[in-house]
């Protein structure tokens, strides 16, 4: 997330303004998995997403656009990294279950082997999905959340098969909106501060409110989830780029 | 809410000063849903409400408000996105009881079509209370809130009989007051980072401390309230402008 | 709570230091119920504390400072908004036992009646502690604090006779040092980010200590009181800003 | 604590740089019971510690400092206020319990006669330990520290005897490092945002962590003891800041 | 972790820039046991991780580099200090059962005697493993954490018997990704504001999230841990500072 610093941007000669929205706009069209949203509030002016396939992509991306003469007037607000998460308790626990069936010891050789075999089929399988494009909806919805580790309440000491049902409930809640919210789950455990990072994607801003709110009252949200910064945003495409800074 | 650079703005001679301040007040004079206050204290020294139809409409204002010359000595130090809300505990519960009555399975297409007609009827009744002028009193008091969601005490787990009760309670609270303070609740899960954004207009900012001081003790207050920042501003007619910041 | 930008301060000609000194020391000396301190740390450099009529005189205060040519070394850090209380926890109890055993109704028509004329008579007898000169010591401590509302030990759920004996024996406390510290009690809930704020008054702060810490052992402020950030500061003569700020 | 504005600094004259720290060298040298520390990190360049035996005099030594020209490129990162404290439950204990032996009532005027008179009699016998010359070790650690306050875990609520053996077991630590570490602890309770500040000075910082570790676990540290940020330097003589500095 | 200033590092000639570069990388790879990461995010775009025998040295280090000229452009916007940790845990209890079964009394001059000698003996074995060279692999995960000290829940409170037992299952984790992590535990108590830094060196990222998710679930983490900030940054040698930074 950028503030842009408005007071100075306006100091720049027109031609000069021209060149730069040209050179980023130029930059951005020609980034694929990558969007451009305007930020509503104080919270930042612009909020740049991008999905890529390793850190090394993402670091340059993010180098690219620092070295913009744009990104003169731009700076850094807030940011988060995490990876594309797939929901895979469902077939954890039956894989899990069936190695236990089977009396492979937890840990052993083969027990790993299985485990390791089993992610590398599922990545496979869902390749698109871990590097998903960025969904055409006008409306972004972004934030942060933990599972609750309170002292008493705290889900890392749930039996697997409790958390399981919980997920697979709260997930029910995500599919009946699945036609007005596209959503895009990451990963950020060991790589930011909270440990999930959540993406929702929609043409009315109002159906985030919708959705949120009636999870907040299924039993998993209610009791282990904990929520970060909300950042609301409308995509803007390479080209509009001009039409919001130009003065 | 935005802090006044007043260093800056005192270096510009007068006559570049009552352009920017004529600008300013004829762009705020002709918008229609907002308002400027002279906020109270250090957390900035003017706020702009706006209430507007879509985000769209709302980013349209923001952006047009960042290319006033003005705004080169003006700050953003907060803000808050949220949408207007109707408590509607009441009808949802009747409407919930007679479809149960009726054995209606919740989330069923039939369920789901009922509680979307209702909804709709509901917006269309109350249109111009989704959308309201901003009241015109002399003092605004802002505040943003949570429902409590601790690890024994949390309102997501509260039967909703019990909430409806408890919600019907502290609205009683704020009748008493109607005449005293105009109210405005918007809601803000999904938006920004508190659940609720409380608007309170009064002649008297008085009252706003009976009020909320009261509404401490009742129960869903004492229990389930937890509280943001406070902002405290006075309102400025755009002709004020000039007045506030000449020096 | 203002911090002084010395490096800029340095760079005006003595001249116009001295202008501005006088400048500012004529508006303070010529302010009713305005003080200045220096404050210890890193807070602030400046503490003007305003005790004013209405939030709309507070306003003007608030501007006037920010008009003076020394405003533009003055850069806000903090403050807060409150209005003298006056603790009225006996005279309220016994208002409504007395209500009660004439059976009047609570919020009715009468009891509403009633419960107002006893707050006029009351705010007419209590004027002048209402809005009190600022008393004339050597140092000041001011603090902002909140009653705690936990999840099992919450002020807003203790019947009104037990924090009125709670509070009745926090009360001798400061009753005991009401030679050597002036207090102050504010009420803030509606204004600003706590529910209360304290103003101290003393030649010796070491006072300061002594008192707080003594009533950190009674039974309301032990169980009950959340505590801010504390400020100390010496009082300034409008006279002695010139000895403070010449370089 | 203060960060060194290293890019501005760089940009003066050598002969400009010389005589700034020649300025401060001199008075830094001329101040007693004043010293200054290079602190690791980003906490700060420089920490600056003042004892004094009036808050007046400190303050003398924050505005002196302020009107320096190496200040100019100083910045204040934080500070802390407080006031040299003797454990004295042992001695306070037996004075209550004599004075209730011989039947003296709690703060009748007898009572607090007596309680005055001790306090007296030790601030005398402990007047150089209320104003202590600054340890002359290379290392210092500095930090401040809450008693908690818990809704189940309240140190405030705890009987004064128990107090007082905790008290005494936590110290029995402290003294087996007597000869490694010098430790001098401040109250600031109405003086600052925590209520203890612990500085500790060393040869070897090392038996810092050697010795908070062991504490740790000690039971009032374990149970009641809340941390606030650490600080740590290296102690630099006036005649260094010149070696430091210089480019 | 430092911020860089691109704008401002834009405006200075390529010469200057080249030898500013040519500077830093030059103090850089002169450096041992020194390593310079390009952060991914906000939270800075350089980090400088430097092991040294002593703060002495670590303080030397962090003074040449704010001396360089490329320091002109770094803004430090975090950092963190500790000191390597052995994990002592099944040596030091067996230690202390042996000295309980020879009846040497905790804290006697025996005892200390023997505990200092292991100890020494332990710090000559792990020399190498106190000032390690820094892992050279691609991707480095920073972040420091606490063992919690709850109302109930509370590390400093469970005997040493059971942490004991707790740190063995969390090391087997740890040991079973040795080939993919390399980690180096940290201890800060008493010198930064967590109890512990964790840095983990690896060549795919991806692993750093499965071994901290996988260690979340294991007890001694899912009831004690508390995680401060991560930080994730890509390996830079001396001589890709230049193509990091050309414009």
């Amino acid at each position: 997330m950028m503030r842009f610093r408005w007071t100075a941007w306006k100091a720049l000669p027109p031609a000069e303004q021209d060149a730069a929205i040209a050179e980023a706009a130029a930059l951005v069209a020609g980034m694929q998995h990558s969007a451009v949203y305007s930020l509503l509030g104080h919270k930042g002016d612009l909020m740049f997403v991008h999905f890529r396939r390793s850190f090394e992509e993402l670091n340059q991306a993010e180098i690219a656009l620092a070295k913009l003469r744009l990104s003169d007037f731009l700076e850094p607000t807030s940011s988060y990294l995490s990876m594309v998460e797939l929901g895979l308790y469902d077939s954890t626990l039956d894989l899990y279950e069936g190695l236990a069936k089977r009396e492979i010891a937890p840990y052993s050789a083969e027990w790993k082997q299985e485990v390791e075999a089993q992610l590398v089929r599922q990545r496979q399988a869902m390749a698109p999905r871990l590097w998903p494009a960025i969904p055409d909806r006008k409306y972004i919805c972004f934030y942060p959340m933990d599972r609750r580790r309170g002292e008493s309440v705290n889900w890392y000491r749930v039996p697997m098969a409790e958390r399981k049902r919980m997920m697979h409930e709260h997930g029910m809640i995500g599919r009946r909106y699945a036609d007005e919210v596209k959503q895009i789950i990451t990963a950020s455990i060991g790589f930011d501060d909270w440990e999930w990072g959540v993406d929702l994607f929609a043409e009315d801003p109002l159906v985030f409110k919708k959705l949120i709110y009636e999870m907040r009252f299924d039993e998993v949200s209610a009791l282990y989830a904990l929520f970060g910064t909300f950042y609301v945003g409308l995509r803007l495409q390479a080209a509009e780029l001009g039409s919001l800074l130009k003065t």
